[in-house]
């Protein structure tokens, strides 16, 4: 149950902050308007690093699919305890970008382009191609949970650990976030795409459900080869 | 006293620290006219963390009503020093806001734009709108509220705390900012907006009483609220 | 054995995210086109952080001739594991590099400026001037070989010596790197100028391998003296 | 003699990186020209982080009369070794300039604008008002003094504290660094200033001598107060 709490808030604060990002730059008439890729990434990175501030210590700050899956497949957590987590997530998610939604929603109305409000919800690739978007994705997220497992392997002072992290995320954002816009993370995705669905935003345009199943599925096969090789090595 | 002091001058520094960023961004011919969103959002987490470390082991460095009020709320802190942090973040806000002005002098000469003037001082939201300013400030004093505390409850090295309250701030701002300028504390709003007020500043327009009681109102809620819920988690 | 899949590994994965932020702010049509020199320098000072913390322990992290031969000269590392060192580098950077091709393809596909293309891979001087490029690279590593090694030397809680080993690369880049596109490692350079090479990039142009030369040799002998100045002073 | 090299070399390390970040983005033809103030700001920070890592436990890192001068006015530095310090911070930093030159020659010779290439060197106020600029220097400063007094109070873990003198730098330049361009230490702006009259810049303008005194006298008064107010609080 504590973990639950804890996979939820931490997820839903993550998606508030991430999404929020994300709405300030695109979005119309905020005084943070096409401030740019730094603004996006460090806000990002950011948006991690204090839910997993506050949640670390008690469900270990998952707040995403891919990590919970790949650490079972390894059996560094318990196979048991991966749907309620899951589930977590993915509620957290779709709690969080509601409440990005009621934050902006002036800035929502203020903005023509369906594609921008979508974008804050949701990923969609800057070039679409399925095979290609696939592979960004698993090896985006490859590298985030090889490099979290890995980090996590490194003896460590109290309270470095969840900045290290927030520098992975920083760092795949920079580098490698800008042809799928990284979702690293199955209910990253889904969950505010279906927010996109369900809300009433105003001259919404598509939620892009044929995309959707990308950032699903190849951060999970990612996730499950990036911990299998740190098995591996370390 | 000490902490009055404390709570005085660190207000004080974060106001010239805060308000300066803004200064230097949206005055005229300054070098970093223009410079954008991620000058002023990493200017303000600095702003926070430079006082946060000298001030932190005198006073706890509140620095804002919002968290004073809601740690005494939660039995944090005492009701009866509540009134005299108060007084010593106003007073220190206002005497910051001073400086700024005495600091970019030349340059509020330089410049036409009487909102922006204003803006060094104290926040105007980007869409003016009473409930959904409302919101965001509530909201984003939930958030800061709910994660000093949170993070407080982590074990930490020593020194690295303030660089997490930064951390803070600096997400906030970045993913949730630019909509209200997000005052999220009251005094950083009223301290500056008085000065604004009485200050014989060139050719300068109205100081926007209308809008001050949001900032003031908003984040004490939020702060309250963000208390709170962490009671009631951890 | 451990060393060596450390070392190729770890450059690995400082090439995929080092050429991969190159790649995210000179190709076409990503989401951070064109997002300046703060998105490239803050990109490769986290591509250098995070392999450092997953291989330090295993083999010191290198990942750059220059610090190998340095540390060599001055007793800090046995002659006999250099060569094996700089395959391990070598064939790590290659293959970061294609990958990163993989990763970048359709924008690779959508931009039409061979030497965008060409610059993803390895550096090319703003000006060409064989040598002042030469003194600029020479500089370069000389500073990063001596900085290291001088931070090396104090006393630092765990976890907090690739923080600061990237801050040294953040530095560098921010401040000199914008004359020769700073290489400061032979292997950054040469393996994927070789990829670049030999990959069956769309419509590329020439390798430059006129101006190969000095991004190996600069830097090895920056990188000596700096060991030296260094072993001189402490 | 330990004291002496290390001021010295430490003060041409952070001119080298400091000046360099100005020449970076004012220059022609850098691959980081008009990159703006988030770069000039970041790496002013880290050109005083690295030294400072460097050769902290040496010489305490002051390279700053306004330090030096500062905390011998407070009993906290010996009055016998201030003229040892200062001449070892002057050297320094006009050997670091004759440095940036050698290494951004050919951009220096690429530049038409003559007060581009004195910005290079040393400081030039926006807006040009003796009264206000010495305000300027001598309030950055104060804050300067102040504020590494206050951190250096705490009780820090081994290897931060440098990086917290960074922040300090990074919060003063972002905030108030764009009136006069924050020099905030006299031998930053008098060293650097003396090598662009000796060196045989092409086609360079006027050293400014008239404007040479503010840089060295308000940071030395601002310096001396700032101590003062905090062993008055401390």
């Amino acid at each position: 149950m504590e973990g639950f709490v804890s996979e939820m808030l931490g997820t839903m604060i993550l998606i508030i902050l991430g999404d929020g990002v994300v709405a300030n730059v695109v979005l119309k008439k905020t005084k943070a308007e096409n401030s740019g890729w730094m603004v996006i990434s460090t806000g990002w990175a950011l948006a991690v690093t204090i839910p997993v501030f506050i949640f670390g210590n008690i469900s270990g700050a998952h707040f995403n699919p891919a990590v919970t899956i790949g650490m079972a497949f390894i059996g560094s957590f318990p196979w048991s305890n991966v749907g309620i987590y899951i589930a977590a997530q993915l509620i957290g998610a779709f709690l969080g970008a509601i409440i990005v939604w009621i934050y902006y929603r002036p800035h929502f109305n203020a903005t023509e382009d369906k594609e921008a409000k979508l974008a804050v919800f949701c990923t969609q690739p800057a070039i679409r191609d399925i095979y290609s978007n696939f592979i960004c994705e698993f090896i985006g997220t490859f590298i985030l949970v090889f490099a979290i497992l890995g980090v996590g392997n490194t003896k460590m002072i109290n309270g470095l650990s969840p900045i290290v992290v927030g520098g992975i995320i920083w760092a795949i954002g920079l580098t490698l976030g800008g042809t799928t816009g990284y979702a690293i993370n199955p209910v990253r995705d889904l969950g505010p795409r279906i927010a996109h669905y369900i809300l009433p935003i105003k001259d919404k345009g598509s939620s892009d459900w044929k995309y959707a199943l990308i950032p699903v599925a190849a951060p999970i096969c990612g996730g499950i080869v990036g911990a299998l090789l740190y098995k591996l090595i370390f």
